[in-house]
């Protein structure tokens, strides 16, 4: 399987970091449209200085893209203006509500600690994530925080999606600016 | 010592979750009226309908307020919106910067993984808190983001100030809505 076509997943509680060791299928192969969506918003955040991460929310029952974000922290002067954040807080807008169910949020990189609390109070359905972040992810890595008992609502999470190429966006981006 | 009168603190890290067990002292004593206005922002929260949550930001070097707010999830629709994330959303709008360097935050309640992860990605110095939070906190409790190798700032923490009153604020909220 190349990395391009991430057509199996598994979900991250079973996956020892593991990349593109992906054997476990889903029933249902992921709409990857929304995962393109994100990596283009990843891209326009690289454009503008800004680490490159890109989220969109999808309603998985009709395909509707709800929202789609990248990270703003400079531009903004906001520290919690992370992909996701401002992915949810668009799509909170967006149905005039602070929860999202039944939604799904697809990032290029492995969620913070921030995001990840985020997502878990926004009640979103599932994860899929680009690029493992040993560094500063929360998921598989820190806090794990989807695992913690202090955690009132954990969505399935998918990692792994196109591994290389969003973990080269971000390689890439940060070889630039040194 | 009452609890009215917190003056002696000690560092969270030296405190098994320990209240009013507070015998370490602080080289200066903490000024109590930032707590005050926080507490004031966690009551103006209530009167709202919203979870009874106030925080400020001050710097310490002058006493200035640079942010007071309290939580404002439903009115926002906005799970993201904690008093603690939006004193640091106002406080970084105030000085033009995502990050907040030398700055202390107040709070009635011990922060949550959402919070502590702002917390740190904003670089404050200190958080001094009331109420411990078994079921949600993140300092003491759950993921203790602050103590994770993928926390790269963590500021000093000070949990417990009049830690009755605050848990008292949120004991009277929850029975009044059942």
């Amino acid at each position: 399987m190349t990395d391009a076509s991430p057509a199996r997943l598994t979900p991250c509680a079973a996956l020892p970091h593991a990349g593109d060791m992906l054997s476990s299928p889903l029933e249902t192969e992921p709409d990857l449209s929304p995962m393109e969506r994100a990596f283009a918003e990843a891209a326009s955040a690289a454009a503008r200085g800004e680490v490159p991460v890109g989220a969109v929310i999808v309603d998985p029952a009709t395909g509707a893209v709800l929202a789609a974000a990248s990270n703003r922290t400079e531009e903004l002067a906001d520290p919690t203006a992370h992909a996701e954040v401002l992915a949810i807080r668009a799509a909170c807008a967006a149905v005039g509500q602070p929860r999202l169910p039944g939604l799904d949020l697809y990032v290029t990189l492995e969620p913070c600690a921030l995001c990840a609390a985020a997502i878990s109070f926004a009640r979103l359905r599932r994860v899929y994530f680009g690029a493992y972040d040993p560094k500063g992810g929360a998921v598989e890595h820190g806090p794990r925080f989807f695992s913690q008992p202090t955690c009132h609502h954990a969505p399935d999470t998918y990692g792994g999606l196109q591994e290389r190429r969003a973990g080269a966006l971000l390689r890439d981006f940060f070889k630039d600016r040194r």
